[in-house]
């Protein structure tokens, strides 16, 4: 590993989100860097900074509607926005953090899970039994995952990583932060790989 | 010419603005096309959408502060946020439109020039007489600038540009349409010109 690792925020509501997870972890190998991924609930955040979802804004809704659908086709992948967007992401959070504990691969590869399952197969992930039954099809057991997310220790990890990503200045979706320089959007992405092959400008 | 126009428009108190009108025309140029510039009052767009300028905002402000400083020094142009930013900017929208209406380029002349007093050597242009002194720099009279730029035809095209913009869904600046196609922001340049390479994706 040539430095510290990438820190890559993004809530699974997001369709950018969801956008800049196809690419993330080709940049960080291409660059020998781990990727740290962490899902935060961005509506705690907006709550701080006054937001509201992209999607529902007079001009930026429409805007980022077209917009999504261009940036997904130009990456080659499926993607609409499923029914009940925006989702409440809580249990879906939960549950990568209780797998996260004891290994960050399976948290990947169940965070991947969850964005295909919403932006590729329009099944939003939003109810605890949707989130657990998505954990059993790789092949997690349906009673450990529903006791695991429960516990308080992975409620809290939680509300500390929404917590810490607002104390590093997070407050949209996907954020990326690559020694300590952030950079915020998928349209970034481009701009995170030049960082790291340039050391900055 | 290969195409219809392309539509540039912008704030005169948009830093994204600033750094956008660096390149436009390049890239106007290498495909045959004309730019239009078309500065308009985002603080009126501002108040449909419910938006409020970026730098002002909670998290998203000291990130675009960062990124604005950013995004210059890749762009190899001066910067820094001027004292008084952001700025009213009708007198110098009024200046821009009165000399539209005989030369575009002229127009253009001045927009950069605004832009330079602005961002690259901490001059705001808000007050009519500071836009009127800096349309003399470029030769033109000052007498007959204050008479024109209180014409009500020049009053009318600014309101007029403004609701356009708004009606095609302009919501930020810079806010470029390319053929139909909207691209908000700076950071979106290297898709506009992708765009008018490829002919869309």
């Amino acid at each position: 590993m040539n430095g510290g690792p990438i820190e890559f925020y993004f809530d699974f509501s997001s369709p950018y989100g969801y956008l800049g997870a196809q690419r993330i972890d080709a940049i960080g190998a291409e660059f020998g860097r781990v990727v740290l991924w962490r899902p935060v609930l961005l509506g705690v955040i907006f709550k701080i900074t006054g937001q509201s979802p992209l999607v529902s804004q007079t001009l930026r809704g429409p805007y980022a509607a077209r917009d999504m659908a261009r940036s997904a086709r130009k990456l080659g992948v499926p993607f609409a926005l499923p029914e009940g967007f925006p989702f409440s992401s809580v249990y879906a959070c939960r549950i990568f953090y209780l797998l996260d504990g004891r290994s960050p691969e399976e948290a990947k590869k169940y965070a991947r899970a969850v964005y295909h399952s919403a932006f590729a197969e329009n099944r939003i992930v939003a109810e605890p039994e949707d989130a657990i039954a998505l954990a059993a099809t790789l092949g997690h057991d349906p009673s450990t995952i529903r006791a695991g997310m429960q516990e308080p220790a992975v409620k809290e990890r939680l509300r500390e990583e929404t917590q810490q990503a607002m104390h590093k200045g997070v407050f949209g979706s996907p954020f990326v932060i690559v020694d300590g320089e952030p950079f915020w959007g998928n349209d970034r992405l481009g701009e995170v790989r030049e960082w790291l092959q340039t050391g900055g400008w």
